[in-house]
């Protein structure tokens, strides 16, 4: 069981905070600029845009816009790293629907992003355009605060652990090593060594974690499991 | 003394290696996605783009691009972050022109992107637009390589050299504490604490370094400098 493509998506721009924006200049052409942006609980993108910068000026003059929105604190190959491109027009977001989500700026215009299209890759082999109602509808991942912090945890005190979960859970009895490459709600990513090289297995959770918390629990388990197998 | 918005932004697109592309989709919308480059020695970039990949399906029915690059590393304001976008259309590279700077993968089409525009944004207030001229001509930072690591490495170690530079050599007699923001061939960039509040120092180097092992020589000869004013 992993995420959808929805979730993933969800998951990827609740978590960042700087994405690209492309927008269109005065004679249709692309603008690729950097921009901060805070998400409403429907997933809905709120952009702080400076009216003085050339990306404030081109969306007066054509609300057309995509965020391109990568994840965080891979040290890897950027092209294995999640990303998500969102597309649609911009609206002046009204206090009513953004609240406080942003705090502006003076000479900065607070829009909101109606995302009409979605495309999600997850890397070389996972990608998918998720519809926007599942989009909307989708829950970011809760456990994505505390992901990065646990992997690296379990990668430097449980390496024992993870090859147990690779050979008795994983599909991979034969398994050398495993490292822990990814955590989410419903389980782990282990990238495998073994007698035939590299491969790639997936370790479920006995149940999604609902919490950033309930990721330890959920791990000690899935050890027991594999030791008792 | 200061790098030109020429040299900040060569510096920036030597530095990156991830950009994010804004392209235009069949109804002559924006389109934001991720993608890996190599730059030439002119500070043309190469882009490695997928056919399969809608970045790459719009390339090839409008050449028009534009690429946003940002500083790597830093942990602070994101909008404080330099960054760069560069503007214009793409061609099919030739070998001839590229060499080995890419190693295609299968299934990708090499592109160089001949720029027509450049927008450099250092931070909140430093910002300009260089001529391709100029950025074709100016030499990315020699010493961008090194400066994340002797940033952290002065101010981990060195809190009281960078202080005596604050006070005999940055403007600020008075400061109490100063922490090194950035380090480039011409000098540092300090951040000071003193009795009204915090300000900003810039201390040049003798002369202007040209290669990243001679980054220590000169900040060694900067504190013995203000140790001695």
């Amino acid at each position: 069981m992993r995420p959808t493509a929805a979730e993933e998506a969800r998951t990827l721009v609740a978590e960042g905070r700087v994405a690209m924006l492309a927008t269109l200049t005065a004679d249709g052409g692309p603008w690729a600029s950097l921009i901060v942006y805070a998400t409403l609980p429907d997933g809905t993108p709120v952009l702080s845009v400076s009216e003085l910068a050339e990306h404030g000026r081109n969306l007066q003059r054509d609300p057309r816009a995509s965020l391109a929105i990568a994840a965080t604190g891979g040290d890897g190959d950027p092209l294995a790293t999640g990303r998500v491109t969102l597309a649609g027009a911009v609206e002046v977001a009204g206090d009513d629907e953004i609240g406080d989500a942003y705090h502006g700026f003076a000479d900065f215009t607070r829009y909101v992003l109606r995302i009409e299209r979605i495309r999600w890759v997850g890397g070389y082999a996972r990608m998918d355009s998720p519809s926007v109602a599942d989009y909307r509808a989708a829950e970011p991942d809760p456990v994505a605060p505390a992901a990065a912090g646990a992997v690296r945890h379990l990668n430097a005190d449980h390496a024992d652990a993870l090859l147990d979960m690779a050979r008795a859970l994983g599909g991979h009895p034969e398994a050398a090593a495993a490292r822990c490459e990814r955590a989410d709600r419903y389980g782990l990513d282990l990238a495998v060594t073994g007698p035939d090289g590299r491969a790639w297995a997936r370790v479920d959770f006995a149940a999604p974690v609902s919490a950033p918390d309930g990721l330890r629990a959920a791990t000690v388990e899935l050890a027991r499991r594999a030791r008792a197998t």
